[in-house]
């Protein structure tokens, strides 16, 4: 049953594509397509939740707290429902007034921390603006183990815990799988990462730049790392970029990276996502735009993510394989 | 009696200088030393300690564990002892043998977690040979309230923590104190980083890139920081190094860092400290030294910390300090 229903959603979801065909990068083209690399992930995935309601007699179950009606974060939730549930995973969303008190929401993720029926929560972000301070204390709440956002504090060592966390900030690990997929060596190669953010650029710095010591490692880290942010000037991140063989740009302002910004043959990768209210672009329904002037660092970039379609299906494919990789292990 | 003791320490040590009209640089010299940092730092915690044995009747107590007979490892716990005891603190070093194994060192480290008369806990490091490779995993069953490294990886959170740690890795704070001695605002300024560890160069870049959010912050990050490394090509160094306002080098490579390499009037800050062992060094007994072709490149920088004398002292002033801070917070 799960299978079909995996199948269906390949044919039915506009993430992922069932012409197996198409490869990663279309022929001829540089752009790196992310719903090939998250349909990978998400086959795997199917496979892994199938083995796991054999074993269990049970689906892993995911919950999101949703606190407030925050448009985008409905819609963000949605797409994470829709896709999780094609997998055959259990997804719930409890829907939480806007006005919620602290301890209303430190209560109900007490609750899930305590029902052994759950496997994974997601705090979504950001909260209403009465809570928004209090953010890392809401999720550090969370049980780390069920933690699928690896947004609590024990998950975040990244740098320092020995063994590494179980499971990885899901759009760090899908810039990751972005990497691995191209498969050239970051060792010694200079990145530029723009942002700094605690759950996105921060780690994404501190995972390029680490020492590798496998081969697979390599491709992902040992990188010369520069973290540019708001306070850059301009005339220095354009410096910085210029000479970068990786730009990953994290900060959510359409066409902040130009094509005179980008070295020819850089790598592209484009975080950032905004919500653009042109004219043209509600017109032409492209409102969601990256931070990269896609159309003109084409022309430059040996390999370049699009914005939608790139990073976005594997960030959800990732979190869902850190929804598996949990529940696995708290059930052992 | 503690006064009187510390004004001895004063008078004796080699570490702190008595004469009052020094100030931090000399008149006309661009040299900024550690000693009258780590005094004045020192001179607060004879006073928070004086005022901590009145009230609570006992000496904040901090015991250092050395596993083997590593020459340097001795030297330095010897130093740490001299100023502790100055200061007022009851220091005990636990020598364990070079066999130790693995429980008999978890043991030790239980003991003192358990014994509620001590405030402080380090783990000398490295380790001999045969434990290094679960250095962090012995680190980490330190209790976290005793942990006056800020090595365990609760205290390692630095970018994440909300509320932040307690205490800071010492020879962060001391490169922040020098920061903060120079009083140059960081943000949007470019740094390099040299050296990516996990005690000292990931957490400096940290530190050094994060949002700031008061005037004493702007002094000390904030600014665009690239974190060089091994795998840095010695050309792309000195590209990023000849463009940078701040050079934090922590590696341990005697005269990495030369004259070329450093754009006139920027800032040079030397974490590195490595022996040597030419003929010359020996004679003259200037065996330490530092990351930093010291004397041709203190004819560009407008500010240069020496060594020894430079970070070293102030990295012992914090450790001092991040104790009584522990011991206060954790009578409470």
């Amino acid at each position: 049953m799960l299978r079909s229903a995996i199948r269906q959603f390949l044919t039915q979801t506009r993430f992922l594509v069932t012409d197996t065909a198409q490869t990663v990068h279309q022929k001829n083209s540089n752009i790196l397509y992310g719903k090939p690399i998250a349909r990978r992930i998400l086959n795997e995935c199917h496979n892994e939740c199938a083995e796991f309601v054999n074993k269990y007699q049970c689906r892993p179950r995911l919950v999101t707290v949703l606190v407030g009606g925050n448009e985008s974060s409905k819609l963000y939730v949605r797409n994470k429902q829709r896709i999780a549930e094609h997998v055959g995973i259990d997804f719930q969303v409890i829907n939480q007034l806007m006005h919620t008190t602290p301890s209303q929401l430190i209560d109900t993720i007490q609750s899930l921390n305590q029902d052994h029926s759950v496997d994974g929560i997601i705090l979504q972000l950001p909260l209403p603006l009465h809570l928004i301070d209090k953010t890392q204390q809401f999720i550090d709440i969370i049980r780390e183990d069920k933690d699928v956002d690896a947004h609590t504090s024990p998950n975040g060592y990244l740098y320092r815990q020995s063994p590494p966390p179980l499971v990885t900030i899901p759009v760090v690990a899908a810039v990751r799988e972005m990497l691995l997929e191209i498969g050239e060596p970051l060792q010694g190669k200079d990145v530029v990462v723009i942002g700094r953010s605690k759950y996105v650029g921060t780690p994404l710095a501190l995972m390029l730049s680490q020492s590798s010591t496998t081969a697979k490692d390599s491709l992902v880290s040992g990188a010369t790392v520069t973290i540019c942010h708001r306070h850059t000037h301009l005339n220095n991140l354009t410096w910085y970029c210029k000479n970068a063989d990786v730009i990953v740009s994290a900060v959510g302002r359409p066409k902040l990276i130009t094509q005179r910004m980008v070295k020819k043959d850089a790598i592209v990768i484009d975080v950032g996502i905004s919500k653009s209210w042109t004219d043209k672009a509600v017109a032409q329904n492209k409102q969601f735009v990256g931070d990269v002037d896609f159309h003109d660092v084409q022309r430059v970039a040996r390999w370049i993510t699009p914005v939608p379609g790139g990073i976005g299906p594997v960030t959800i494919a990732c979190l869902i394989s850190n929804l598996l990789r949990l529940a696995r292990h708290r059930r052992q």
